[in-house]
C-alpha cells in the first residue's frame, strides 16, 4: 500500500513550488495575513487536492511537462480549498483541524474571515485571469456548491429523517464538487475531448465521496488521537453522515437519542455503540469502495505515465485509510 | 437639490424588482439566510450601486430598455457590495449600519459569514454566467479590491504618517473600485467604444471617491443621531481619513493623541475639536468637489435622456448631502 507521499511522488517539487508561491502571494506586505498564511500553507497538509490537478495536468501532457495555467489552477483549487476550510471552522467554531490550532482559534475570527475572504478574492481574480470562461465557469461552481454544502449541513443538523441521498448530495457539495470541477478544468485547458471532459468529471467525484465517506467512517471507528480531534465529532455536533443513517434505519433507540440532541449523559457514548454494533460501518465501507472503483475506472483512456498510475491508485489509497 | 429617490425615478420599478429578485434568490429554501436576505434587502437602503448600473444601461439603451443581463449585473454588483458589507461589519465589530443593526449583532457573527460568503458565491456563479470574460475580469477584480482595502485599513490603524495618497488608494478599494468597475462593465455588455470604457470607469471611480469623501467629512461634521452611529466614529476607531490626515499637516498636538490611540480621558474630544478648528474640513470638501465634477465631465458623450441627466445630478447629490 503506497504513501500519499509516495503517491504524489510524481508532482512532489510541483507541490513543493505551489506552497512556497501561496505563501509568498497571500502574505505579501500583510503582517497579520503573513501569519494565517504561514500557518495554511506550510509543510504537513497531504495537498490532495492540488495534488489531484497537477498528477491530472502532467498526465495528459504530451511531453510530461506543466504549463504556467495548469500550475495557476492548482494554486486556485487550493486557495478555494484553504478559503472555505477557514470560513467554515469559524461558522462551526472548530478550534482544531486534523490536530492543528484553526485560525479562528489561533488569531480571532476576525482574522478568519478577512484571511478567508482574501483567498476567495485572489482566487477569482487568478481564476477570470485564465482566460477561459469554460474554467472560470467550473470553479465558480465549486465557489457556489461550498457556500450551498455548508448552509445545507447546518440545516440538516439533528434531522434523524434526512435520507441517504441529501446526505451524498451535501458530501457533493463540500468536498467532491471542488475534485470533480477542477479535474475537468484541467481537461479544458488541455483541449481533451468532450467524453474525457466528463470523464475527469467523474473520476474527481467518485473520488470526492470516497474520501468523504472514509472520513466519515473513520469519524466513528478511530480514537481521538488518531483522527486530531475528538471521536464521533461529527455524530456529537448534530451532523449525521452515513454510518449513522444507516444505523438508523433498523435502531428506533438512534432516533430517541438524536431527537434530544444527545442532552442526557452517556447519550453519545450509547450512540457511538449502537452504530458500532449495527451493520452500518460496512455497509459505508461497501459506498465508499464503489465510489472508489468508479472512480478509477474514469480514467483508463489516459495514456500510461507515472502520474496516470498515481491516479489509478489514489482511490485505493483512500480507502486504505480505513485499514 | 433633487433627493436621491427623486434621481433614481428613471429606474425605481427597476430597483424595487431587482430587490425582490434578490430576497428570493438568496433566501430559497435556507430560512436562516432567508431573514438575513429580508434584513439586507428590505426597502430603506439608498441602493446607489445598483442605481448607478440601471441608469447607465438605461442611458445607453437606444430603447430605453433595460436586457436581462444588464439586470444580472446591477444585481451582481448588490450582491457583492452587501457581502462586503456584512462581512466587513465582522472584521470592524460594528453593532449598526446607518442606524440599523447589523447582521453579526441581529443574529451572529457565524450567520454573517455565512451569509456573506453565499453572496458572494452567488455573485461569482452569476457573473460567470453573464458569459463575458472582461467584465468577468473587471467585478472579480473588485472583489480582490474590496479585500485588499479591507486589509489596508486594519493595516493603517492609527498609523498618522500615511500619505493622503495611501487613504485616497484604500477608499479606491473600499468605494470606488465598485462603482467604476461596474460602471465600466455595462460599457462593455453595451457594446461601447474604448474611450467611452474609459470615461464610464472613470466616472463611477470619481463619483465613489466623492462618495467616500464626504462620508468622511460627515464622521466631523454630523451628530450621532444624523449618522446613525456615533460622531468621529472613524476617528475613534484610529481610521485616519481625509480630514484628519489634512489637520495632521499643521498640528503636532494631534499627532500625540492619535499615538497614544486615544487612551486619555477626553482625546477624543480634544482630537474632533482640533480638526473641526482647522482648514482640514474646507479642504476635504474642496477635494470632493473635485472628483464630483470630474465625475460628471465624463459623460457628456451620452446622448441627453431623464438617466443621463440623473447621472449628471448625482455627484451633486452626493456633496449636497454636505449642506
Amino acid at each position: 500500500m503506497a504513501t500519499v507521499t509516495e503517491l504524489l511522488l510524481p508532482i512532489e517539487m510541483d507541490l513543493d513550488h505551489l506552497l512556497k508561491d501561496l505563501r509568498v502571494l497571500i502574505g505579501a506586505g500583510h503582517p497579520i495575513l503573513q501569519a494565517a498564511a504561514e500557518h495554511l500553507f506550510s509543510a504537513g497538509g497531504k495537498r490532495i487536492r492540488p495534488g489531484i490537478v497537477l498528477l491530472i495536468s502532467k498526465a495528459l501532457s504530451a511531453d510530461g511537462k506543466l504549463s504556467p495555467r495548469h500550475r495557476r489552477l492548482a494554486e486556485i483549487t487550493e486557495m478555494i480549498h484553504t478559503a472555505s476550510l477557514v470560513h467554515d471552522d469559524v461558522v462551526d467554531e472548530a478550534s482544531t483541524r486534523r490536530g492543528v490550532d484553526t485560525v479562528h482559534s489561533r488569531f480571532n475570527h476576525k482574522v478568519a474571515v478577512l484571511a478567508g475572504d482574501f483567498l476567495f478574492a485572489q482566487a477569482s481574480w487568478h481564476l477570470a485571469n485564465l482566460n477561459n470562461l469554460d474554467v472560470v465557469k467550473l470553479l465558480s461552481r465549486v465557489i457556489m456548491d461550498l457556500a450551498e454544502g455548508e448552509v445545507k449541513q447546518g440545516l440538516y443538523k439533528y434531522d434523524f429523517k434526512q435520507t441517504l441521498d441529501s446526505y451524498l448530495e451535501k458530501s457533493y457539495f463540500k468536498t467532491a464538487s471542488l475534485m470533480a470541477n477542477s479535474s475537468q478544468a484541467v481537461g479544458v485547458l488541455s483541449d481533451v475531448t468532450s467524453f474525457e471532459l466528463k470523464c475527469l468529471n467523474n473520476y474527481g467525484r467518485q473520488l470526492g465521496l470516497a474520501f468523504q465517506v472514509v472520513d466519515d467512517i473513520l469519524d466513528f471507528t478511530s480514537s481521538d488521537k488518531e483522527l486530531g480531534k475528538p471521536a464521533a465529532n461529527d455524530l456529537a455536533n448534530g451532523y449525521l453522515t452515513a454510518p449513522a443513517l444507516y444505523a438508523l434505519e433498523d435502531n428506533y433507540k438512534l432516533s430517541e437519542l438524536i431527537r434530544r440532541e444527545f442532552s442526557s449523559e452517556g447519550d453519545i457514548e450509547e450512540a457511538l455503540q449502537i452504530v458500532r454494533d449495527s451493520k452500518a460501518i460496512p455497509r459505508t465501507r461497501k459506498l465508499a469502495e464503489d465510489f472508489a472503483k468508479g472512480s478509477s475506472e474514469s480514467i483508463h483512456w489516459m495514456p500510461d505515465s507515472p502520474s496516470k498510475r498515481a491516479l489509478l491508485e489514489l482511490p485505493e489509497y483512500v480507502l486504505g485509510r480505513l485499514c
